[in-house]
């Protein structure tokens, strides 16, 4: 058996998620693994280092696979990609040992959150982009994303349904860019506890649109009440960016 | 009867083109005509500027119609969008006077081309920029794209069908950006023939990859005959930006 890391690019668009699960749409996950069955000739199990939602995207996914194969490994990406649907994209291969968990091993995340600020919706950032037409403060968005930097507990940032042990997560760095009409918040950080960035640019957007004064993020995260956050924003403007390893 | 001048966004990609035809998919020309005829309640025809191809994106189509009905016309963007699909937008109208045509009063046009240059195809790009994945000199492209400025028989790069009386075109500008991954080459005219800029930018990227020097685009330009020059490059990654007028 030999074992790969692959970086992949996805547009969640089409799929029910990262994650193989019943009766529902198809998901990034069986896509991959039925082309890798179709290489391998035998089942191919994929781990990935993030079980994006649906909807979301992927600039840089890490999955790792084991099979019995002697494609070399340069060969893989074109050989993937010409099983694969357009919207799935191998842009890179390497061999690496049996041990490599690209979940458990990660040590860092970078998402990026995009936003379309345009009066009227964009039509090519409809699938692509969180819609907020409404004015929006960016620099009142930085002074309360600054509170959110460093070790905390982000109990008021985390899904109903998150499953972690520890809401304890250190954020690195939130990053806000206006670009003509887009706004794009980039988060990077060890880890992120399930919808943790979807809450935190719904409550960003919220101090930029004047709902909540930078000062009230900060007692927000103090209060550990995901009741006191902002909403959860949509999944089709989340993207993992890149996922890091020592 | 009021008549009307609208700034349209469409999503090329799922339409057969503007123009209304028969035994066709749907097309952007029906989408429009089929809301105005709901608020008119009378049959509305729709003249648009530029009669784009099946693919073809727009940022800025202008069209004019004329219709009986008292809605004012600030609130006939949103009456329009709440009808229209998520793919078509109009972000902008105003009363004209009833002669007003988009297509023969138009007075300059600007399109953009977009080339995804990743080396493997951006999920994100595949409905909306050409991939070529190739070595590309963008100096090689500028240089020849400096011919083709000015007022000039574009005899070599119009499509075969174009049925225009005169191919002597005015071109004022060809500017290459590269960003990324992303090389974008905008065109501002006083028009164009058919198939002109995807003609334009298929001799571009000859020479960017190195199959014509720069100076035989000149020669390609003399010629005068349409064999001579480059590929006609894929609708999808072409947009019409905005339309001119006095």
């Amino acid at each position: 058996m030999r074992s790969f890391k692959c970086i992949i690019e996805y547009d969640g668009t089409n799929y029910s998620g990262w994650q193989r699960q019943r009766n529902t749409r198809m998901t990034v996950q069986e896509q991959i693994e039925d082309a890798l069955k179709m290489i391998a000739k035998h089942p191919v199990s994929v781990i990935a280092a993030s079980r994006t939602d649906a909807g979301v995207h992927a600039y840089g996914q890490v999955i790792a696979f084991s099979m019995e194969n002697s494609i070399p490994t340069g060969r893989l990406p074109i050989a993937l990609n010409t099983l694969l649907p357009k919207d799935i994209r191998v842009k890179q291969v390497e061999e690496v040992s049996p041990e490599f968990n690209p979940r458990f091993q990660a040590r860092g995340k970078i998402y990026h959150y995009l936003l379309d600020h345009s009066p009227v919706q964009s039509v090519f950032l409809r699938y692509y982009a969180y819609h907020v037409p409404n004015p929006l403060s960016v620099e009142a968005m930085r002074e309360g994303a600054a509170y959110l930097v460093g070790r905390h507990d982000f109990s008021s940032f985390r899904a109903i349904g998150c499953s972690a042990k520890s809401s304890v997560r250190t954020i690195r760095r939130i990053e806000i860019f206006r670009e003509g009409n887009q706004i794009r918040l980039e988060y990077e950080g060890e880890g992120f506890l399930y919808n943790m960035v979807r809450i935190l640019t719904g409550t960003l957007i919220y101090a930029g649109l004047g709902k909540l004064s930078p000062g009230q993020v900060k007692e927000i995260l103090e209060a550990k009440d995901r009741t006191r956050a902002g909403p959860t924003v949509p999944p089709h403007g989340l993207y993992l960016v890149e996922v890091f390893y020592r």
